[in-house]
């Protein structure tokens, strides 16, 4: 009957997207249930406009370091153009057409569940459906982010991610709340997009999770552009007075700031808030906690799962997809009673440290444990580092070319534990690492995989003999 | 004595160097035979000048697919500056002080074996020097271009890859003799800094040791960047009445061209012709076969070594570096009658298949084996492609990008036996494919190897997804 699915699943990101995707590969049907547009946080507020205004900033940057070559004035309203094309002028009909050959069977509203195997679907309308799950739940809502209590801030309408990256124009002055991935990027951008003045109030320091070299080169590129980094300073209050007005940011220290628009980039909540979870004895508004299946650990009869940002493992799109195919496959081997403790059926890659990387200029990069969390967990480090700009394929990207990397070793195993890049340029030198570390591959064999010259990845010739190969 | 080495090396490019310095490090001391500038072919006349003069052409290709963003017309003589500067004004004087810093015992002048273990050196001034080994004598005299015997070819004074990638000016007409890599960048370098007519004459087809698929976006770039690419045919006469003027260049068939400059890159030969191999009974001007530890396999005694293009092997710099440290080990290994039998003292990344970028717009790159040298070998095989337009991280670097990906599958074992990837701007995605070639990860493990999102190198998901992953 039509309410009845093998596998429901809640939210229709990425991560929600593969899951239902993978199950019916496996032989299930598959509602999804959206109340946004298909395709997610990602698809119209975070990865791709982000990317999509970084992007010309990112090759401003290279051209300025390549003599022989003069860059007009970057256009601003041609940038934001090509960013709601790239957000699909927020209309979600492709990825519908997508589910629709899968095929899922999309519902439009907001899930919540009630009660075991049950989610009530609210239309925008307010009508309500019941659908029910032969098989499975899968929560796939991600996350939003969180307003801090500073008073007078949620009055103000601060921008998240979400207006940022939507925006219709860059202000002139921008404040930026944060230190973190969002905040660095989207500074990054509206500045080299033309707001002259950024700030950005960071309580502890910049990119705190990354290695801190990386971070420093950040922050050193930041300072030379003109971005503004103060540190340990932080916002007590918030005046607007005039609703899309000039607004008064008001600081621990020092003056209070003047700005045209303030982004509250401070870190993000699973969005389980509102998804019924008190209906199971389950707590609202934390992440879901499951095992390497994607199964939530705390519900009876397992028939729960839980993919992506509202699971809290990594808050990564590439993360929650993986973990998405990881659930799909292994609901429907459990449905058809087949074997299901297939690799792939688990989150394995997170177990090492999720692969990320930040587009700001320089591009960070980084792949498994930071030298502390290595040793922090006992593991025989030893450490290499090399500068990118003593490489000559990263001299001939341009003029005073600067970044480093760092191998974080496994002494006993003589393997990768992580790897970090800064510098210019460095995003897809990453997946060689990611295939290194989560392959294993010894450092003895690591060797005859010959970077070409003259590329930025001989730094792996370089790592290694610096290791005393 | 002054004039015995542990070991003499003959030519000090970057092959050279690297085995120099690795004997050094074994506890040798060493002398280093050069006759023109120290660094080779490499630092002064291949890729470092070719890939200084492509970077900015690169960079109007992918500046010209980023709405928002205008170039001023490329100024060449800032570009042939920093080339300049990139050959360090063809001063050998900091790779001089290299060799000081190792130690290497640099020994200025043309080198030529005269029987066993002996090499004498003819100085600039004519003087001679003869010099012994204890232990070997290693050649790395690298490979020259081949001018074919085409009647007034010789005499019209044509460019080699030495000349094109020194020039001080760029032709406004250029032919091409080749359809090969160097042929294939030096027309795009020419024709992105200011060569407006560029005609290759190209005997078989473009590129055509990659995969068909890669030569054939390169060709039909080239077709709509305005590169005249004639295939089938040959030059058959070429005039220059005057030195340095215009010459004429008759065809086998259609009427001739008239060009300022004419490039011939139609292959190398090892740099064999002059180098004493008669006093040992060895054929000049053929490569020097040697085993997987580089040691000429036709002379008694095994003293005799040859690393980089000389040995035919790969004509490939890094591979030329990486046959060079292998060298090195394994002589200070046998010198020291300690085992000589490790894996990095062996070549063993050219039996998969060498790693090689091709820097034009669109980039190629490939390792291992093509789907048709892989078949012929007899490997059960399997291919999957995958456009890169259609992965999102390619879609934000620009407009129309345009790209595919091969993977060439051993089903048996479940590896990768080649990768290629054709796309603006892929080069450092080769790595990735390196490792997991060389690395012989198996597919079931780079599941787990999560490419981040939004980059480039999301290309790896696609591709296991198609192959069933």
């Amino acid at each position: 009957m039509a309410d009845e699915f093998d596998v429901i699943v809640v939210g229709a990101g990425p991560a929600g997207e593969n899951a239902a995707a993978r199950a019916v590969r496996g032989g299930l049907n598959a509602a999804i249930v959206e109340g946004n547009l298909v395709g997610g946080e990602c698809s119209y507020w975070a990865c791709i406009p982000s990317k999509a205004l970084l992007r010309p900033v990112d090759l401003m940057g290279e051209v300025s370091r390549v003599p022989g070559l003069t860059l007009g004035p970057i256009d601003s309203g041609a940038v934001l153009a090509r960013r709601d094309e790239a957000v699909s002028y927020f209309n979600d009909g492709g990825q519908v057409e997508w589910l629709d050959g899968v095929p899922v069977e999309l519902v439009r509203g907001r899930g919540r569940l009630d009660g075991p195997k049950r989610v009530l679907v609210t239309a925008p309308d307010g009508s309500t459906r019941l659908l029910t799950a032969r098989h499975a739940v899968v929560l796939a809502t991600g996350s939003h982010a969180v307003i801090p209590p500073i008073p007078g801030l949620a009055e103000a309408a601060p921008w998240t991610s979400h207006e940022v990256t939507a925006t219709k124009s860059v202000p002139k002055r921008l404040v930026v709340l944060g230190g973190g991935v969002v905040a660095c990027e989207m500074a990054q951008a509206m500045h080299g997009l033309g707001a002259e003045e950024t700030t950005m109030l960071v309580r502890g320091g910049l990119l705190d999770r990354v290695e801190p070299f990386a971070a420093e080169f950040v922050a050193r590129s930041f300072a030379e552009a003109g971005i503004v980094v103060r540190t340990g300073v932080q916002a007590t209050k918030v005046e607007r007075p005039r609703p899309g007005g000039p607004l008064t940011v008001h600081l621990s220290e020092g003056p209070p700031i003047e700005a045209d628009e303030l982004l509250v980039a401070t870190g993000r909540r699973a969005a389980s808030d509102d998804l019924g979870l008190d209906t199971l004895g389950l707590p609202a508004g934390r992440p879901v906690e499951v095992d390497d299946s994607m199964r939530a650990t705390a519900v009876a009869d397992g028939w729960l799962y839980a993919v992506g940002d509202v699971n809290g493992r990594n808050l990564l799109t590439h993360m929650g997809k993986y973990q998405g195919r990881a659930c799909g496959d292994v609901i429907a081997a459990r449905a058809k009673g087949e074997r299901d403790d297939l690799p792939s059926m688990r989150d394995v890659a997170g177990g090492y440290g999720a692969p990320q990387v930040i587009f700001t200029d320089p591009q960070v990069c980084a792949v498994g444990r930071t030298e502390a969390a290595a040793r922090a967990e006992g593991f025989d480090v030893r450490v290499v580092e090399y500068d990118l700009g003593r490489v000559s394929g990263a001299y001939l990207l341009g003029d005073g070319y600067r970044g480093r990397a760092k191998a974080v070793v496994d002494e006993r195993r003589r393997v990768l534990l992580g790897v970090t890049f800064v510098g210019p340029g460095v995003a897809e030198l990453l997946h060689a690492a990611t295939v290194a570390v989560t392959g294993e591959v010894p450092l003895d064999r690591l060797w005859h995989a010959v970077p070409s010259f003259p590329t930025v990845s001989e730094i792996w010739l370089r790592l290694l003999e610096e290791y005393g190969l």
